[in-house]
């Protein structure tokens, strides 16, 4: 039912981005999108693009007197720093970027493809996506992420609300829930630093409020599970993408893996444990929906691994960019509006509507129906 | 440019699957698409069902004398235990299953849940990926698996070729390259079937013979990171995928995260390492394609957890249906299908073309330009 | 929110198709589709295939117990003239069919290109409008059809309902309304029978009971015109596609054009014209929703058009292969089904909903919204 | 492969699109979309707001020192009437229009339904189309359009080349390769304008120097007849399109309906009529394709018809918004955008691709198969 396509590249004069399929009805509001948008530039390990830039969205379409109307949303971004004509090109690809293939693919330079594959694009996504959270807001869903590892550092584990998160992470300049845990990454951001380097890391990004029944089992298109994954793993950088308790599954036998299932008449059905991440089926279970994402570190080095020089086909370090030391916290912002989107895309596409009305009616008609 | 959809309930009368866009021209080894059903069928931990069916496609359109036209394929099988209409219904959801959330999603009985949700349906998935696979073939590119973990028996880390990997687990119940891991697997799994339990598991996928430049870094939904994560996580059980180092990319300092570029005349560019698992920007950057994918246990178990009574509202034991104790064997024979039919989707989209001729010329063409 | 793709060659052994989409709870009436593809095979001007089949779908999936479940629906006919492997090729492409095109394209004999590319794959676009049909009917939707012309013979400018379409082409061996035409018809299919010829036509579908707002208004792939035109065009032998008064809209002025607009408290808005064949702004208006589709004459001739021999190059007559002469009445119920298709398409968009029951629900609630 | 959305209302402060797919490499001559929009803003019968407004793009993204990139191209352009959040709301639905419709469906005012439902979106397929039209010409497929219909006044019946129809048309204020007829379709225009009045008719597009082969006859979605047909239609006011002898078709008998098919050496296959408008089993098959549009006269009325207060439901006249009387001489020039999107769509979809040099291989390489 939803539909994204971003434009713009890193160093171009706009990054701009039209959301197809969002319905009539919804009150827009600019300032939480642009906050989004601050919350994405972030963040310890950030570099010196964060800080001449300050991404600030200007509505295309799709708005009127401050509500939506139906139409495609779009939101375009001035860049500060636009000079992507006028910068030189590179020769030596980055190893872990998408220079290499790129550069094969398109038959073009370095520069070309680097300016599109980079992380700037992201800015558009979290726009999208703030627009999807306002949405899904509405329904009483909420989204929350943290940072549960940066390189070594990482968070003993914890199971936390959407609520619990926000209040935790607050503050912390790594979006990591234990001041303790955020002090050990930030030494190993400024030890990467130090170094010319750069470092990895994992997020967890949390939905709650969600009916059970998004997403579907009887197709591999619908299955919500599907979706998230290939949402997540398209972002730049993610490597690896688990659903609930993810990995582990594998380690454990089923009588210690599933989510026993409970009934009252005030909550209807719920479980007590929440191994499942929220989905069984391709489907939410009405638990809260759990991923983990792994980054890897940024491919730029300051300390440049070994590369070849497209043009004289030798060996040379690879090329330098400015670039940030650590983007895990920004990482977890667009972890946030991509799963905010593929949910706002299975909501939309189980209850139907145009208007926020009619999504309500019929929101609150299936909510009766599934209380039995 | 390439879509399947399947059809065809676990107990229902046939199974069955339409794949659109395969190139006219290519040999159509219907033994081996058999071959590949019966891989699926196989692997040490299977339940009754493996042995009631033989399973075996028939043609249903898409190939004359023996060759692709070019038209949708379509492939059919026949279930010898096709009892759906006369199964008792359940009224207990088992956990882990896509029995609750499907039962109230749909306004169902859980029997016409499970019967579509069951991972019978992923004898289509191999049948529509054997297809896939007869087509990469033609291009030289091959794909291979071998389960890495069942339960808490795991093989050592290993890199392996895909012609190693389809030697070392030739004779292997458990599709393990590790006769000694093989037969902790194998004791791991007959623990689960003494205590009524099952077992989750681990598996990898390798894909050899790409060129560079399949998937793309300029749009999500083009890239094929994204894509193959999003096809895997589709699978039932499926609870982590992991692309390349995955995981452990997040406790990693970038100098020792990335795959340095290196080149010579006759492998044109080349890495020495393969932390990427293949993929760099959404694309494939020349080496091997190599994901990891978790599995959960299996959610039957025959001494079933807690659930509800769907009707009194009661808790009571979860309901039982005859399966398997472990499905990770049969697990890494779907996953080499799904990663296929990935593959081939993108290299159609890079390669266009609408006969095997064409595409081989279009693709020679390709190597060509990029070997410089 | 569907999808269905058919397989299957005119002699081959099957045709199949899936419908992804359906919601569960849909008593499915398989003696309707098979009806309904007898309405397809019936007609004056059809020649001998028809009388060696009968076609007559089987269930592969997507229904337990006479009702639909929410999985892929399946579909599947035997032919009994399934001899495809053992028929032999042509050389001679016949002008007006995919013949040249495809064997150049495809790189492919012409009979892999006539064998896909026949009108045979239409009675499985039949069998998946016909459980569109019955979905659609659960709301009051109904769809007819009549023809309007064949070749020379055509029906004077008549403005009928639903009902009167049904009661009046009941009988009629070209599905036309009016007796006198229909004889008119019938000589001229009887004229083009003798001289060796085929002959061309038009027919009107009518669906009635729709409520405004189906389609839309905001984004191109959404509008509900555009989807019925690409659809109806994309059936074999299909060249014109008019919503309403369609061409003839182009030599008016706009006082004369368009549908004036009313309000009763028992009917709601309503127009008493419809010159916009029911759809305005890409969207239902309520009323009718009305489609012209004019289809060329059949292309195989008994007297064949100068071709080429595609081996020596040498110009030659075209191939004959046994064909029908007049094909309309045949078409109008093919028509019927891709409507049926659309519509259904659009609604399960407008509506959302998984079961019968939520689906209605959602559009009862819909249906007060709007009258105010 | 490609996929394009626009974004903005018609007094919004911006209109945008976004085109994903265009390989990398294509000089992306600004000026010729420029010139392109100018086209669209020009004809007889406009109203005043193309005075007020000199569309002209500035790019978003996608293009790089003059060249695309393969990444998405975005254009925007900025309104001068951009009043939107300050324009009165409507009351009373002009028939023929959106408004009814869409007020119901998205629960919105009429204001909202119009801004996006005017055919000022369509200065963003034109802009789009463009980019299309700079891709196909490298492939030396040009496009021309011209009118054949306003209101009573049509043109005879000529077949002409696509560089016939460019010189004839070049000066003509309503797009119309008679100077004869052109001074007829003017004073029809007049004649609206004077009595308050609108005008609709008919153009016809042209598209030279296609290969045989694109779009498919193997799966109703890839059908090059269905796309065009629904691409067109999806457009403001069109009511029927027609490909080739259209319309005429229905009347005619197979022996004077199809074109017989001839070779030779420097032509390779080739037809002497083009009565399939270059289209035959949904491919081209090396003719021009020749698609004819007709458009409803504009549904905004001077002299308004009689509509209903939706406050008061009390039967009133429309309202009115300034608009044009006739605009068949822009819809030719919109007509050409889309049928360069459809064929650069399925030009791509067969030639694969990323980068222009890469394409270009591909497609030789066909050219020189098909000819044998």
């Amino acid at each position: 039912m939803l539909n994204y396509i971003t434009t713009g590249e890193s160093h171009g004069k706009y990054l701009a981005t039209i959301l197809e399929g969002l319905p009539s009805g919804l009150a827009f509001d600019l300032d939480f999108v642009n906050a989004e948008l601050r919350r994405r530039q972030g963040g310890f390990g950030r570099g010196g693009r964060q800080k001449i830039e300050t991404d600030c969205v200007e509505i295309m379409g799709g708005v009127i007197r401050g509500k939506t109307t139906g139409a495609p949303l779009g939101l375009i971004l001035k860049n500060r720093d636009n000079t992507v004509d006028a910068l030189p090109d590179l020769e030596r690809p980055r190893p872990g970027h998408a220079d290499l293939a790129g550069a094969l693919k398109y038959h073009q330079s370095i520069r070309a493809i680097l300016e599109r594959s980079s992380a700037r694009e992201t800015s558009m996504r979290v726009a999208a996506g703030a627009a999807c959270k306002l949405f899904l807001r509405e329904f009483g869903i909420e989204i929350a992420s943290h940072v549960v590892r940066i390189g070594p550092a990482s968070l003993p584990e914890r199971s936390l609300t959407v609520k619990e998160i926000r209040a935790l992470t607050k503050d912390s300049p790594v979006n990591c829930v234990c001041p303790k845990t955020a002090r050990a990454m930030i030494r190993v951001i400024e030890k990467a630093r130090k170094q010319s380097d750069t470092v990895g890391g994992k997020y967890e990004v949390r939905a709650a409020g969600l009916p059970a029944g998004l997403g579907s089992c009887v197709h591999h298109a619908r299955k919500l599970d599907g979706r998230l994954a290939g949402m997540l793993m398209s972002k730049q950088s993610v490597k690896a993408v688990e659903i609930g308790e993810g990995d582990r599954l594998g380690s454990l036998y089923g009588s210690g893996a599933h989510d026993e299932i409970f009934y009252s008449k005030s909550r209807g059905y719920y479980h007590r444990t929440n191994r499942a991440g929220g989905i069984e089926g391709g489907m939410t279970n009405g638990e809260d929906v759990v991923v983990r994402v792994t980054m890897k570190p940024i491919a730029t080095l300051a300390r440049p691994l070994a590369s070849v020089n497209m043009r004289t086909k030798r060996t040379e370090k690879a090329d330098f960019e400015r670039s940030d030391f650590c983007a895990v916290p920004a990482g977890s912002v667009i972890g946030e509006a991509l799963v905010a989107y593929v949910l706002a895309d299975a909501f939309l596409e189980k209850f139907g509507g145009d208007s926020m009305r009619e999504i309500r009616r019929n929101y609150d008609g299936y909510r009766r129906q599934i209380r039995g």
